[in-house]
């Protein structure tokens, strides 16, 4: 009872905190604030294990300096500890020739597993696993499993998920939970305490995206990673998928803002590389926006003509934009989720076409009365031939937030398929396309419609 | 090795879909292409612990219409064995009075268990928690432990987080994992299993996506949700939380696209369901464009005046648009992950106004060169004021650019801080409040650089 009251008197609120003793979580974020060799003599003070700990934390963002700034052989001792993904993570971080050197003295065992995890691409189940699995014969009992597991617990990244391999091929054979291992007979095959189904599992080559899909359907704690012949060359584990999905989520909503993903925290990347993330997409954005003055500058005796037409070039424009803004934004999180597909691409022209119609009569109609109100009421007088001028204006709407939706839906689609990022379609990008063609079914609309009146 | 090659065969291409043993991922994905009445029949031919199984899957979507249209003491016994946090989901979407009449023949401990988490906010923790948590008092021993999750774990959502109570008050003091559990003597009390450190817990309204942020610091599995007197009133699971994130990503990124948030897949939803998502922004965004034209209005005397500054205006515009999307994706994702919060507004400030004097200082120079090598070129002639036309266009460049990101950075701030939703700050919305105010800076520009010779 002693022993709970004093850890009770732990949550007072004046709490130091516990280098040795405290969340991991917590020291990190204590030692993020340090220097990188500040940082370094902290990790020197404390036990190896304690050590190995912190710098496996995926939030520490200065381990590779930190690492960097310690006498090599400490450094090497540490990495071999850490797990093999995140001393992969790290060593990509470190300049050569640093990094040849550290890897050159790490014991073999993390030295293989490193480099064969360095060789997946970024965003791949491969880059983001560990090769720390807790794998079994399957012909073993449950017993002799829960003994190994106790055994080697200390070096896998889990313990929950269990690998049940052919005793003699050495393929996947099943996976076992813990949860189903202690309520198991302890004297039983380890095979009963198996799931019944085929065991879910990834390639190293599997998009992480599509792997944390398969976590949120399956309800999965981790996911094996096998080759071509179904052996288990590592484990996802559920932590390293929700980094990867709000990493993801973060570089989705910047690109679609218009801009390179940061990569780095907003208030923590330096004013120089933000500038470059930043500036090259709106460069490109300005460039091709550029073509609106081109297409004004056409239409330029229409405009001096019926200057009227002008007052309404930003709202027309505007809807455009908005109209292809929700659509991409719908398309690209169907894509991203796995509810719609490359090829279901007409399905969605399909549903646009209408919907693009209706949202246009909706604002067609909007700025058909606008115009009319304004002139009934005479707050604004806009001429002999208002109500041919309201009329262009409403017809400009629909065929504008028409092409919008149409533009805004199918561009993700366009993107996918010449192999880059459908959530590269931003609703700046959008905006863009649909400006220049937006004023030319605007002028053209006009020039029917006012043909012989004002034009 | 006999059973080994029986399960390997399993693996053969043409799998059909096992109802009783199959993955119940799998098995829901065929229910919910299934009427629901047919569901029902499926339901009731399978055992009674894989029909709950199979309902207590969160991405079973047709299960409340499911349920409803089973005999209502099918139904009532069958929600009273699901996990209670799924139950009262499923019962929030049965229409009045048969939910009464449901929640009426439920077991006593269910019926009490889904009136408390009926209570919660949607997007609380309180929500997504389920109240079925393995917890026992501190002072029981290590196989004391084992065994009781061992006799409990049937009806626990998860047992891989176990909540150790203070023996006389019954407050939470630590919590313990299964893994340290099964590596720690059996004899030595439960307390030695425990983390050293403070145990890490929500409250019932804390926000679901400050919990996700916890998962994803922290790596746990599972989170103790806690009253006010540190009582264990619920646990959340990392499948709940993955669920959740999903579900905030997609509301978040259709909201930034300048709609409402869909809440069903976008090929699912009926078109009119969402045309009424869809057009409420659009129109309200409309509307909000209007001011353009009023502001058009005012300046038409410059306009007739000067036809060429209307060339610029579609570029002028949507420069001011895109910079201000960027600054509103960055400061929503930063928000969203923690990395700022309200009282930061002042430093987001600080940082985007040289920010947004650089990028419009880039497209100030890039349009000032854009219409002097036209004019040099003979590829438009922009009369005999070219210089000062191609002035005004760069400086208003500066000055839009400034003021949309300016404007993009602090909007989600100010909508956080009248209680809204900070990802309500779309691309669209900026989008407006930059154009009108734009346009302004723009003429106001060119009145003071074209007095006396266009204007």
């Amino acid at each position: 009872m002693e022993e709970i009251n004093a850890l009770r008197g732990a949550d007072a609120p004046e709490v130091v905190l516990d280098l040795q003793h405290g969340h991991v979580a917590d020291v990190v974020e204590h030692l993020n604030e340090q220097e990188p060799d500040q940082a370094a003599d902290v990790l020197a003070g404390l036990p190896y294990d304690r050590a190995v700990e912190l710098l496996d934390q995926p939030e520490f963002d200065d381990a590779a300096d930190v690492v960097s700034s310690m006498p090599i052989d400490r450094a090497a001792k540490l990495l071999s500890g850490m797990s093999a993904d995140r001393a992969t993570d790290l060593l990509s971080e470190i300049d050569e020739p640093q990094r040849s050197r550290l890897i050159a003295r790490l014991d073999h065992e993390t030295r293989s597993a490193v480099s064969r995890l360095a060789r997946y691409p970024e965003g791949s189940a491969g880059a983001i696993m560990t090769t720390e699995v807790v794998s079994v014969p399957a012909n073993w009992t449950v017993a002799a499993t829960l003994d190994y597991i106790r055994q080697v617990e200390k070096s896998r990244e889990t313990i929950y998920t269990i690998c049940l391999l052919h005793p003699e091929t050495g393929a996947l054979l099943q996976t076992a939970t813990l949860r189903r291992l202690i309520t198991t007979d302890p004297a039983a095959p380890v095979l009963t305490a198996a799931r019944h189904s085929r065991p879910i599992t990834v390639t190293p080559t599997t998009d992480q995206e599509e792997t944390a899909r398969l976590f949120s359907k399956y309800d999965l704690l981790a996911v094996p990673v096998v080759d071509e012949r179904h052996h288990v060359v590592g484990i996802v584990t559920v932590d390293d998928i929700i980094d990867a999905i709000f990493q993801e989520t973060t570089e989705d909503v910047q690109k679609f803002g218009g801009m390179e993903a940061l990569d780095e925290p907003y208030m923590e990347i330096s004013f120089l590389r933000m500038m470059k993330k930043r500036a090259g997409w709106l460069s490109a954005l300005f460039i091709g926006e550029m073509l609106t003055a081109t297409a004004m500058q056409h239409f330029e005796t229409e405009l001096e003509k019926a200057i009227v037409l002008t007052l309404f070039i930003p709202l027309i424009m505007s809807s455009g934009g908005n109209s292809g803004s929700q659509a991409t934004s719908l398309i690209i999180r169907a894509l991203a989720l796995g509810e719609i597909r490359l090829r279901d691409w007409w399905r969605v022209a399909l549903r646009e076409l209408p919907s693009g119609l209706s949202l246009g009569l909706v604002l067609g109609t909007l700025g058909f009365a606008r115009i009319t109100a304004w002139q009934m009421l005479g707050l604004h007088d806009y001429g002999q031939f208002w109500f041919l001028v309201a009329l262009t204006v409403g017809a400009g709407l629909v065929g504008i937030v028409t092409f919008g939706s149409m533009t805004g839906s199918m561009l993700p689609f366009v993107l996918k398929r010449l192999g880059f990022d459908p959530a590269s379609a931003s609703a700046p990008f959008v905006a863009t396309l649909v400006d220049v063609t937006g004023l030319v079914i605007y002028f053209s609309i006009a020039s029917v419609i006012l043909h012989g009146t004002l034009l």
